[in-house]
Parts: C-alpha cells; sequence; structure tokens
C-alpha cells in the first residue's frame, strides 16, 4: 500500500491479511480475532464511534511485542496499544484497522529498589496492582488519575491526576522506558540514574507520544514514601472565585499540599445525592495533606487561615482514615454521580487547563457558558494545577444533542487556549482534540509530524492519533 | 557542499565566505570576525581545545537569530548558541566553523506571572540577574549549577546543581520555550498552563539538546516562593559510606532538604585552606532547609538524629544568613580552592551520576583509582540525586599528562555505567563524552540521530555534539 494511502486512513488489506494468518499461527489462542474481543478493545469512553482492530494479541513478554511489531511493520499494518481501555480520547481505536497488543498478561513488576526509590514494572501493570504490591516496602507510586487505569498507559497519555500538584504527571515520575521501535528492536531511553543530561530526552518523548511512537515493554517508576500521616478535608466558599483565591495563595505560600480539588455547586449536589453526603452545596475544595503528625497538622491550620481569610467556611479535616476515605470516594465517584443526575442521557468528559491565575475566569464563564445554553455538566478541578474537567451530559441519539456536545466542547477549548491555556491537561489528544492541538501549538505540530515521521515511516504506530500526517 | 561531507565535520568555506558577508552588510558593528571576538566564543572550561567560529553576532531581538538562521541555513552554514561560556564539555566549540550567536545583550525579563509562580525571560539573563530581577516579587528560580550561566545555556545543556533534590533540574523547572528552527521560523513548544497533554513534550526535546535542534529565542520558568526561612549547616561523617547512608535515610524518609552535598576529605582540605574553614578534614555533608521557623527547626533535627544513627559528628546548623552564606560561598568556590592545590596543573571538571545506592560504592572506588594512580582529584558531589563531580589536576602541557586524564575519566564512566548510572549528571555530551553516551544508550542513539536528522536535515545547529551523525 502506498504511504500516502496509510496517511489518508485507509486500510491496507492485504497487509492485514497476511498479518492476521502469521499471528494466528504463531500465537494461537492468545491472538483472537473474534468480533468481542475486538470490540472490547476499542471501547472508549467518549461519544467518538468505536474503530475496532483486526485481532488481538494478548502478549506475555516483549519478545512477543518485538515479533508482532516485526510482522506489522514488514506489512505496514498499524499496531495499537491497550492497557485497560480508559483513555478518553479515543486512543485505542483503530481508524485502519490493524493489531492492538493487550498488556493485561504483562502486569509483573521486574525490579524494586527500595534504597533508591524506584521500580521497573511491565506496561500492563494497574496502579492500583503496584500499589498493592508495595505496600510492605513502605512507597506508594503517587499518581492517581482516578481510573484504575495501565501504567503503560498511563505513560502514553502523560497522565496526572488528584495529587499532580505534589508529586507531579507521570512526566515527572518515570525514570525510563523500555519501547520496541519500528524496527522491531528494543531501545532503553536511560540508566537508573535519578538524573541526565545525557542526550535528548527521549524519555519524555515517549511519555505522551500515545503510543505513536513505538510500543512500551517496561516502565521505570519514582516512588515516594508512604506518608507517615495523612490529613484531609472539605471546605465550602461562597463562589469559585473565593476557592481559586484560596488554591492560589495556598500553591504561593509553599504549603505542600498533596491534593486540592475543586467541585463546583452542581458537582456537590450530584455527590451528595450519590455518597450521602451533607455538604453545602456551593464551590468546595477537598484537601490532603501528606507528611508527619506535626506537619499535616501545621499544613492543615495555614489551610484553614487562608480559607477563612478568602471568605471560605470552616475547614474540617481528619485524620482518621475511615473519616478521609469517605471523602475521597465521593471524590472518586464524581464521575458516577454525574452520570445518575441524568441516566437517560450519554456523558462526555472532557479537560482543559489554564495558568491558575485565569481557572476562577475560567470556570465561571464555563459554567455561564452551561447556563446559557441549558446544558447539564458539573465541573471538578485539580485546582492546583489549573486543570478542571466538564462532565457534559447529552443526547447521543440524536445529531443535535451530538451537536450540541460538541458545540460547547469547542467553546470550551478556544476559551482556555485565549487564556494561554491547553487543550488538555491529562486526558490526551487521541481522535478528539487534533483541531484544537493546532489551534494551540501551531508551526510546532510541525516538528511533532517531522519526529513522527522519522521515527514511524510507515505510520504504524498508532496511526490518526494527535495530528493528521496530510 | 555534500551533506556527508557536513556530517564528516569539514568546513564550507563557500558557505561561510557567503554568511560572513551578508551578516557583516546587514548587522555591521554587532557582528564581529576579529580574533579575540572569535577565541572569546570558543573558549571552554574543559581540555577540550578551543575551535573557533567565523563570526560572532550579538543578537538584541528574536528577529536578528531568526535572519541569522535564514541565512546560515541557505548556505549550510553551522549556527552555535552562545551563553556565557560556562559549559564543561566543549558545548560551544565550532569544529566545523560558523557563527556564533551571542545572547548577552538578550537578557531580558519578558512576563513575570507572580500569581502563577512563573516567568518569561530572554535566553541570555544569567540566572544571579534573574534573581536579583525577582527579589521584589517574593518569588526565586531556584535552580544553581554553581556557575552563574545563562538560562538559556542552563535549559540546553539540562543543567541542574546543588538544590536540585528539591526543586528538580531545568527539566522540571522550564514550562516552553520558544525557538527558531531550520526553516528559519519561531515556533513555541507549549502554552503557560502547568502541565498538559497536548501532543509530543517539545519543551523537553529541546532542554537538553544542546543548542543541535534549533535555536532557543525565550524560556518560561516556574518559580518557587522565597522561603520564609533557611537553615544550614555542616556534618562530617567517618566514611563516606556512612555521608551516603545518611543521605539515603534523609531521602527516604521525605525530609524535604533542599541541598544536601557530599565533600571528600581532599575537598574539605581544600575547602578549608582556600575559605579560612576549620572543618574536620574527612567525608562532610553540608546540608540547606527551607520552609518556615517550625519546618525548617523539625528538618534540622530530624537530619541531626539521622546523622547520629549512622555515625556523623554533630550536626551544628544555623539560621543565621552571614554563617550560612559562609559555608555555601565555600562550597560554591570549591573548584577555586581544588585549583589552588596546585596551581601548576590544569583542571578537568567531569561529573557523573549513578543510582543513590551505588554512590558511596562509586565515590570509594574512585577514591581508590585516584590513590591507585598518585593522582590529586577531590570530589564533591550533589547526594541526594547520586551525582558526583570529579575535578582532576592534571598536567596538561605533555602528552602523557593528557593520556592520564582521559584514561582516568574513561575508567569514571565505565564504573558509572556498570552501576546501571549516567555518564552525565548535569554537564551534558557535548564533544567530551560522545563514546560514553553510546555505551550508555546504545541503539537509543540511533533515535536521537534519526531526531536530529529530521529537524536539522543539513545539520547546521551546533553540529559535532552529542552523537556524530555519521
Amino acid at each position: 500500500m502506498a504511504l500516502s494511502d496509510a496517511k489518508a486512513g485507509k486500510r491496507n488489506e492485504e497487509g492485514i491479511f497476511a498479518v492476521v494468518g502469521i499471528l494466528k499461527q504463531r500465537f494461537g489462542e492468545r491472538f483472537q480475532t473474534g468480533e468481542s474481543f475486538r470490540a472490547q478493545h476499542a471501547h472508549t469512553t467518549t461519544y467518538i464511534p468505536a474503530q475496532l482492530p483486526d485481532g488481538v494479541l494478548f502478549a506475555e513478554t516483549a519478545d512477543d511485542v518485538k515479533v508482532a511489531v516485526k510482522v506489522c511493520a514488514e506489512q505496514k499494518v498499524p499496531v495499537i496499544g491497550f492497557g485497560t481501555g480508559s483513555s478518553l480520547e479515543g486512543q485505542v481505536n483503530a481508524p485502519n484497522g490493524g493489531v492492538s497488543i493487550d498488556f493485561s498478561r504483562m502486569n509483573r513488576v521486574l525490579e524494586v529498589n527500595a534504597e533508591d526509590l524506584d521500580c521497573t514494572v511491565e506496561p500492563g501493570i494497574t496502579r492500583e496492582e503496584l500499589n498493592v504490591y508495595l505496600r510492605d516496602t513502605g512507597l506508594f507510586f503517587p499518581i492517581d488519575p482516578g481510573a484504575n487505569a495501565s501504567i503503560g498507559g498511563m505513560a502514553s497519555t502523560r497522565a496526572s491526576g488528584t495529587n499532580a500538584v505534589r508529586y507531579g504527571t507521570m512526566k515527572d515520575n518515570v525514570l525510563s522506558v523500555t519501547a520496541v521501535t519500528a524496527n522491531g528492536n528494543e531501545i532503553r531511553t536511560a540508566r537508573r540514574a535519578r538524573k541526565s543530561s545525557a542526550g535528548y530526552d527521549l524519555t519524555r518523548l515517549f511519555v505522551g507520544a500515545e503510543g505513536t511512537l513505538g510500543i512500551l515493554t517496561s516502565v521505570t517508576l519514582r516512588l515516594q514514601g508512604i506518608p507517615q500521616k495523612i490529613a484531609g478535608g472539605a471546605c465550602s466558599f461562597p463562589t469559585v472565585k473565593a476557592a481559586c483565591d484560596a488554591v492560589i495563595m495556598t500553591i504561593q505560600m509553599g504549603i505542600p499540599v498533596a491534593r486540592i480539588e475543586l467541585l463546583d455547586d452542581v458537582q456537590m449536589r450530584a455527590c451528595n445525592a450519590y455518597s450521602g453526603l451533607i455538604y453545602a452545596e456551593s464551590p468546595t475544595l477537598f484537601l490532603e495533606f501528606h507528611g508527619s503528625d506535626e506537619t499535616v497538622e501545621l499544613q492543615s491550620a495555614q489551610f484553614a487561615e487562608i480559607a477563612a481569610e478568602c471568605g471560605g467556611g470552616e475547614f474540617l479535616w481528619t485524620a482518621n482514615a475511615e473519616e478521609r476515605n469517605k471523602l475521597w470516594k465521593a471524590r472518586h465517584d464524581a464521575y458516577w454521580a454525574c452520570r445518575a443526575l441524568a441516566p437517560g442521557l450519554a456523558a462526555l468528559s472532557t479537560d482543559v487547563c489554564v495558568p491558575i491565575s485565569r481557572l476562577a475566569d475560567c470556570v465561571a464563564e464555563t459554567q455561564a457558558d452551561i447556563q446559557e445554553h441549558g446544558l447539564l455538566a458539573p465541573i471538578v478541578g485539580h485546582a492546583g494545577d489549573g486543570n478542571f474537567h466538564v462532565l457534559l451530559l447529552f443526547d447521543d441519539k440524536t445529531a443535535q444533542g451530538v451537536a450540541v456536545a460538541e458545540n460547547f466542547v469547542v467553546r470550551l477549548n478556544q476559551r482556555a487556549l485565549a487564556m494561554d491555556g491547553t487543550c488538555t491537561g491529562e486526558h490526551g489528544i487521541g481522535q478528539g482534540k487534533m483541531a484544537f492541538l493546532e489551534q494551540e501549538l501551531g508551526g510546532a505540530v510541525d516538528l511533532m509530524r517531522q519526529v513522527k515521521q522519522a521515527l514511524d515511516p510507515d505510520n504504524i504506530f498508532n496511526p490518526g492519533k494527535i495530528f493528521h500526517l496530510v
């Protein structure tokens, strides 16, 4: 098939036929082509329609990945990595068909170096599995995007989540990766030292590349000591602006808050109803502090002062694990709480991120937009990063309902870009945000294309994601 | 000129002649070709011989940079960015000749966003100039590689230094850059949001690229609040191992130490003599804590306990600025203190970085090597990162003296690589460490070459650095 056809998203029928035959013979039951398997591996939590791969390989070793990539590369057939399928912008779809590599059986911990606070894992392990494994070492992996995603998927979408404000994002917590590149060889992007100035930062190039430059076969992660003490609580504010002012002061004073989450009034109403809470249905910050007995008490007291200064209500905090877990379970269930607001409607989860000084404006303008258009769309944000999510409940059964949702997303992204923000803080571009990426970075996207074409000249790795090549 | 000639490091005499003529006419006095100017811009603090550019442009605006790059690109002539010339691995040398762009006049602060804790600067501003500018805002830029380097140079070598253990390296503190690419256009790698999942991480691709992918025209940096209180002190240990054990425990317990520097016995002897100190001449940790009155006291007390447990002497700390400055001035003067040990000899400053658990072994084996070969080479390290420097004093007047130095560097790097470390934690590859990069990352270096060839097909940006293309 001509490269221009592959770029244009056409299916390479001959190549796919050959690859399916070879992989069936090579892997037997571990390579599945039944529709239910293929459908499971294209499922996506957006309104973007599913596009099924032609077969699913359940990889068990890095050598399996090398074989699959070599076979696909020879035939110029797409290869798409699959962790748990929790990505939100169509990242695992197969618009040109091809092979999905499922990593659920590559979920081993390969090495833990407790003294160095690092570990190396296979890409299919989920963050919860990893933390269960680590519990006895006194260490934990902090990044928590909400979903129990796989580490490989989290690395590939540059995920972050509730405690990025303290621990950073995947970009800050991946020390190195191994990846199978277009020639079927495995490379390692860095050694295990905590920092390096040795050449281009290939680790950060693979983190966030959404599987378009190669297939990860292992990830080396930074770990953290489990805090001696964890305290948390919630505090309500009269306005989003007041809550955001409290966030800015907290960050400026250097209080090392571990989580600082903003839930708007609609989200609070949903959480109260769904999780049986009795919080005020006004903008609320959920907080968590990690440290020693002394430091979490100190930090909580400092925050309480800030909250009072910004017109917030009383800050009630607790180090009691049960009460704290109830609070955070409500936060983690925010998605389901929203869905319960309108069970008949579909849900579209989208995210943008702006400089913190613009967060209050961006949220307030978005709320006004929601109201003006008669939409139902709770807002929840990782306020310490200026990142927020809107869960738009919409009718996906009608073209008009879909258009309403699409137009809302366009306005939301243009608002964030106008504030020097980004069209995605943590969900990635996938298929859903390509147009916004062009608006956001302009000519820089051409550099991305040049990198892609250099490392994957036949466009076999997750084609049709992040940007169009033609 | 054929590309293969440029790759092989040949001078493009015709192109250079044309470029010099055009730039002279265009920029007048701002483009200098006198030997003293050219020699200043090739000076390097290593034993690598100087290789002069053919002319030096004192750029004043991003447009100047665009013009220079366009002219050089048309003629396929090298362009090399120059900050302060404090790089240590020959990064500013011009092996194929070409044009050096001096950024000393592009040293403005373009924007400070105090609420967002960020600022945007031109690449030529030094870190000390920036911190003087920021003083009234209550913010500071923490990265401190020792030398008063330019921000553009620090970004390009992925610099770090004494307080990376707390604040990270340039990779963690650059939010975005603007750069002129091979087609003479300026791109911006990211918006001002604190995090983003929007496409490939071009910011991190330019940070550490040593000017080989384009020329930076501005850098947006994360800033920190100036700590309310700074405390510091020193603590001596019977052995390097005991000191490193204390470092590991400090990091594992999550004590947010701002600096934790290891000086070996030879370095302590040099510092005592040079700075008039009276410390024990045994392995010593210099520490600094940033926080509030309460937290620096708490952290200092916690460290004192750890030090005692590891067999260290008494940890004397102070929040008195004058005493603290005396201590850190001695640390910053370590280079000159070493030079004073043997005024007749040349000095070679080199760095490696290993996982912290291997730091004690790596330092001890290096000390044994130094002793075995009768060398004089104090060691000072950013112990919290596993990064250390050796300042080898050697005779650069004889081939034998140079060979002794080169062989020592080979052994040092092989030792670090054998411990899964990197050949450079913060100095970069430049011309000096190319062979070690190949040993360190093998096939991954081919990916770097592919990226380089995609973004700079005529190899005009700082050729002959990081890796050989042919």
